[in-house]
């Protein structure tokens, strides 16, 4: 098992090596886990996501830099498939970010899907929780698009950015499906393209537009242009601003609440599936059920259903 | 329950009822799906993919009318939540596909995300056993972007079209992302845009860097311009002379076998959770942990662990 204190001390070396056990759900790493939890629970945690090719790498970049001119400690997760950092891109792109790889300051870790149904959002969180007891005071998580995972992946941040472009119309189709509610920060990037007026207004129109309730958060629409740095100065305040908004009135509490019972559920499922289908494996009917298939295509439905049947599930702390 | 013969013969209005009940996951679905699983299993499975504005919508459009003039009845399932059809953008665009809505050979559904965690890719494959026992010859899955759902829903499909437009490079770079191993058929879309040349040279590029093994099938490029047809009617040959080469050498066959298994294993992870779920829920210990997390936010890792050591899972198939 890896030394806990090295990773409490915040050795990148012994970070990296966890999230690594993290990515292979090796099983030290739920042990490990449970032993720096008492050390996490002090970062503020940004998700930032939108479509392939708006400049989220370059705008995060960015904001990397202006958060170490406020002396924060920054961690950046990236679960973006396409992302430059998680090996999606070509060699240029994946060196973008790395100006600040020599900074002991700044921790950047990519993590990739490795096929699990919903593993992805459980690793991301199982990583901030790394990052969070390694001291980072900022933990960044960068995701792409507008499915289920980046849905997910939101659920775990105090704070969501979402990053359009002007002109295109499709960024805000994108972000009308689902992940427009957990928008907090909404993105304006390549603000120097034409349409950027009628962008910033048709996205403040959509956030007038949503349900609010008296005392939440407002979303604050930000132009930037990553590749020169305008409006990051800004962005990083919008967001610092946000955190300051959520630590009032209990309202931080609140959502780190939700966000570890989301987590409690997810670990309960992970357990019960992984227990359940080791008993599933090893039993005849099941290996029946894979021949079957195999053979002649018979009816999955009703195979689920008889595999099924022979399982018990019993709780024995009921009621 | 629904009258399966109303889906077998076709009628639009049951389908359209039955894949709401397949959204909510109401419990009768399960057993009209067992009913219709022997009318299943003849349509040809296509599912398109790509990021949001490379024009999906209007290429699937044009297809449907290609196909229609093959005499192919044919069925559309949208997935994407950022489809106009799945709910997600302005009124114009929802109508766009709508000029088909009127003829009886063709059927469009779309299919939200109820918040499931895989439960999108299961509710689609579902919905496709409904399209199939239907009648529909080719049956067409619309996902979005690159992430989990859609490389579950690519897994459903028989062939996969990736759309992609020139000049960006982002749609290369979502591509490049795990996706790229499931692509049939690459897409480039607004092809009289500048760089479509270059666009096409490096999909070609990666096609052939792909692993081959002998007697496999050859990705192809297909240069479309969806608003006035341009390259629509060789797309449609294209997934033709696709479905035509794995109905060789018993190639499809293996294929669906793949697939069920899949949905197999699927239904079997569906079926343990809710067994699970049902028990833990009644259950104290796993009260007292959300109480615990609620009071004092405790640690979920270990909360889980307590909760999971009075679930007992017994295999009375076993060995």
């Amino acid at each position: 098992m890896l030394d806990i204190n090295d990773i409490i001390s915040g050795d990148q070396n012994t970070g990296a090596r966890m999230i690594r056990l993290i990515e292979d759900r090796d099983p030290s790493a739920h042990e490990v886990l449970k032993a720096i939890y008492p050390h996490s629970g002090r970062a503020f945690i940004i998700g930032i996501t939108g479509s392939p090719g708006v400049g989220k790498s370059t705008l995060i970049d960015a904001l990397i830099a202006e958060f170490r001119r406020l002396d924060k400690k920054i961690g950046i997760i990236a679960v973006d498939p396409s992302s430059p950092i998680s090996g999606g891109a070509i060699l240029g792109d994946r060196l973008r970010m790395q100006r600040h790889a020599a900074d002991p300051n700044v921790f950047i870790r990519s993590m990739a899907s490795r096929g699990q149904k919903g593993g992805l959002s459980r690793a991301a969180k199982d990583a901030v929780l790394v990052l969070d007891a390694m001291g980072y005071h900022i933990i960044i998580i960068e995701t792409a698009g507008a499915g289920q995972t980046e849905v997910d992946v939101a659920g775990i941040a105090h704070s969501v950015g979402i990053v359009t472009i002007p002109g295109t119309g499709d960024g805000i189709q994108a972000i009308k499906a689902g992940i427009l509610e957990t928008g907090d920060v909404f993105i304006l990037n390549k603000c120097d393209r034409p349409d950027a007026d009628a962008a910033e207004f048709e996205l403040n129109m959509m956030i007038s537009m949503r349900p609010a309730s008296p005392g939440s958060w407002k979303a604050v629409v930000v132009k930037t242009r990553a590749l020169d740095g305008t409006g990051v100065k800004e962005l990083a305040q919008v967001f610092l601003s946000h955190y300051a908004f959520l630590n009032q009135e209990g309202r931080l509490e609140k959502k780190k609440k939700e966000i570890e019972l989301r987590y409690f559920q997810g670990l309960v499922t992970d357990l019960v599936l992984e227990k359940t289908m080791a008993a599933l494996e090893t039993s005849k009917a099941y290996r029946e059920a894979l021949q079957k298939i195999e053979l002649n295509g018979t009816d999955p439905l009703s195979l689920a259903e008889t595999v099924m049947g022979g399982i018990t599930i019993s709780n024995f702390n009921s009621p």
